[in-house]
């Protein structure tokens, strides 16, 4: 078999990246739970007519087929009964393992989820056919209060805010009020606010004078309302004083909706919690505007400062209907979080590295191949006290054990007392008694007496650590 | 969307069952991890014609097409260059990952790897299409000593021996050695040693009558071979008399080769070491013969005691070439656990359960919505010192509020000190000081004053534990 080479858009990490990886993983499962949410998986397939419900995703979905039944049944493809797809995202399988489990569920209930989903995009912009998403929401059954979408970017704020001392920098969550736009299109006279969303959402692509006409042309507005809607889009800021500024575009451009005021009340809440609990981390910003139209209040999108061009590395919202049974609706607020793109950009753009790719802090050194079996007994008495060891491949110089160790980044080389030690170590030009264990430091080479019963590694060379690599913020 | 129903061969876990299954994970993690293993992930998928070498799994692959492709050329299905399909193992992967990436491993590699693998059979006879493996193996580039033959089921035992106390029964790792079987059969004077492993590997299933026609048919034995190699196929134990056995039977026979000496001295090395390490969980069986066409030296087989009828929940063995590049050739040694079965069990025998389904070891009560930012204060503090905490959904009557931690088994409900407390209090028909913070342990009614900078739930209700079913072996 010839070297393979990697497959365009489906990362995978060497083990020092993994250990980064597995490392932002951890953060955010224990993030998780810390704010009680639930950890589940749900099955990587679901029925293809389940995800070509919304249609537009349909070029996205990979189908499966069993080898031995496409073969019988080649060509028969025009029927999606029965047929099973790759789940593109965490939140179709989640609202259906809610209305499968309901009445084993207790609601609200906060559950996350980290799985693969898999895109079948062309991967040439960049963007990956299998990605890890860390998903977090909360949904209740037929009711869910506004503060959950409070609650919620802030859980993603601690789970940033628990990154930052490896070197991830810092996240900026903007976050906008569907009420807020809805209310204020509306007060302003325009009724289609789907067609206001969709240009607004334009934007930061194609500049205020291509919304004006896009504004006219598909909402109806008047160069006043589109220019009221784009002072709307250009207010941003961390604290009350946007609600203050988004009631006085109202008051000028007789901009009056109840439904403003209810989506006005809602952003001062969230930015107040926000600036008490998380400062500087949550902005609200009225240009916001994707997937305001399936979200129905809170929409959230989050950038990694300094690293904008990736763009929103964590979005989500509030929805009024994850989910419907016929009896009970399902309502929530969410957020997910793209796992591989963020350690994609970590590793690429060295902000985080490991101290080592591997596990063990200690190498047991092998005297001779008769005496292994000392060294295991070594090995097994340092691993009930919780330190990763290996044993040495084989029983060669002591020198060639070293860079056994040295290769890996394996601080500790650990020489088990045996007779034939002194002799061992004689090959290598150094005489050491032979009655103790010795455990050494091969970055200072310092050498010292240990008992395999009692010695500890310092709390820094136990496990690889995760620390910021060179091109992290925290590094000048 | 009516109630969706499960579907057969896809398991998923409620929040209760997917408890066990993570402690079960992170079992394995850890113990892999402190000897010394790296964990990796590859991508889900692999080409076609890499997971089709070996021909007779191809019933088992799922095919992978993009919807948008599929209806550009449908019908086209018979090039099977470029397609995809989803691994059903992470052997394939892996040695194709160490291909792919040999120039930045270091050798021997020890590698864990966690993940899902699909495999299209018809799910009715209790298989799954779905399934998490953990896998643990090394692989050294060019050779490979025999002690990781020794090593590799002893790790498997740790981590058995591990989740011993949470209820899962002890194992048993059969052990059986090709070079053992092999060198029999050809100082027998049987040289299609395929034939004979085949024969013997049905022996459970037909008995040995039909075993010795097999043998005669299709190796070409006579009444005396078969009745030799059925002998040898009787020989199981713990120890090294296993050896004395097979040795007897050797003279007996006139079956002297060098391989039957290579492999006794090879079992007898794993049978000490595991009666050191590891006493009666090891046992050399020698009509273990499942792989043995693949395996070219240990093969391991393991049942959970008590649980045979589950087949094996860990196999494995050593093989000379996981993968070659034509230069270098990279044998190795490791073993699978299925872990889904294995969790399967452990939830449908009642064998394993959680403390309870939740992280959340204290609801803050909220007194009125308006005081909300208490509770959470509360909630944030407690959260720093690695308490998991969730905020009360709603100001409901405080007995409302209990409920909602009772349902979910969270042992402590917080109530904030606010000067509406008494009031709410009073609802419930007990008056309390309400100028300081209080929790109640809810399974016992008690209530008593608590600083949310200093409270410390007892260790046992941290974290969901978990513990062992009424089912287990530990309750009688």
């Amino acid at each position: 078999m010839a070297r393979p080479t990697p497959m365009s858009g489906f990362p995978e990490w060497l083990p020092e990246g993994r250990v980064v990886e597995q490392y932002v993983l951890d953060v955010l499962r224990r993030t998780f739970e810390l704010h009680g949410f639930v950890g589940i998986e749900t099955r990587a397939v679901e029925p293809l007519d389940q995800l070509l419900r919304k249609g537009e995703t349909s070029k996205e979905v990979y189908v499966l087929r069993r080898l031995q039944e496409e073969s019988t049944d080649a060509g028969a493809d025009d029927g999606r009964a029965g047929r099973l797809g790759l789940h593109f995202d965490l939140t179709v399988p989640f609202a259906r393992y809610v209305l499968e489990n309901a009445g084993h569920l207790t609601f609200p209930f906060r559950r996350y989820q980290i799985q693969k989903v898999w895109r079948g995009e062309r991967p040439q912009d960049g963007r990956f056919r299998e990605f890890v998403q860390a998903d977090v929401d909360v949904v209740g059954a037929g009711e869910l209060p506004y503060h959950y979408e409070v609650e919620l970017p802030l859980v993603i704020a601690d789970a940033f805010a628990a990154l930052a001392d490896v070197g991830v920098p810092p996240v900026r969550i903007l976050v906008n009020n569907r009420r807020v736009v809805e209310g204020f299109a509306r007060g302003l006279g325009l009724d289609d606010v789907e067609a206001v969303l969709r240009s607004i959402d334009k934007l930061d692509k194609v500049g205020p004078a291509a919304v004006t006409e896009l504004l006219a042309a598909q909402a109806g507005a008047t160069v006043e309302q589109a220019a009221a809607m784009l002072e709307l889009a250009d207010v941003r800021g961390t604290d009350s004083a946007v609600v203050e500024r988004v009631a006085d575009l109202a008051r000028r451009h007789g901009a009056d909706d109840p439904l403003l005021s209810t989506g006005l009340a809602e952003l001062g809440a969230l930015l107040d919690a926000a600036g008490a609990r998380a400062p500087g981390v949550i902005t609200a910003d009225l240009k916001i505007a994707r997937g305001l139209d399936y979200y129905t209040g809170s929409v959230y999108e989050t950038v990694l400062v300094g690293h904008e061009d990736l763009g929103s590395i964590c979005s989500g919202g509030r929805y009024d209907s994850l989910a419907s049974d016929g009896t009970t609706t399902y309502p929530g607020v969410g957020l997910s979080i793209g796992v591989s793109r963020l350690v994609s950009r970590l590793l690429g753009a060295g902000l985080v590295r490991p101290t080592r790719a591997v596990p063990s802090a200690v190498v047991v050194a092998v005297t001779s191949q008769e005496t292994r079996a000392d060294s295991e007994r070594v090995a097994t008495a340092l691993r009930a006290r919780g330190i990763a060891v290996e044993v040495a491949p084989s029983a060669a110089k002591f020198g060639k054990q070293i860079r056994y160790a040295d290769r890996r980044g394996i601080p500790f080389v650990w020489f088990p007392a045996t007779p034939e030690r002194a002799d061992a170590d004689g090959k290598d030009g150094k005489q050491v008694s032979a009655t103790a264990d010795e455990v050494k430091d091969i970055r200072t080479g310092d050498q010292v007496p240990a008992d395999p019963e009692r010695w500890q590694p310092p709390d820094a060379d136990r496990w690889p650590r995760v620390v910021p690599g060179e091109s992290s913020p925290g590094i000048r």
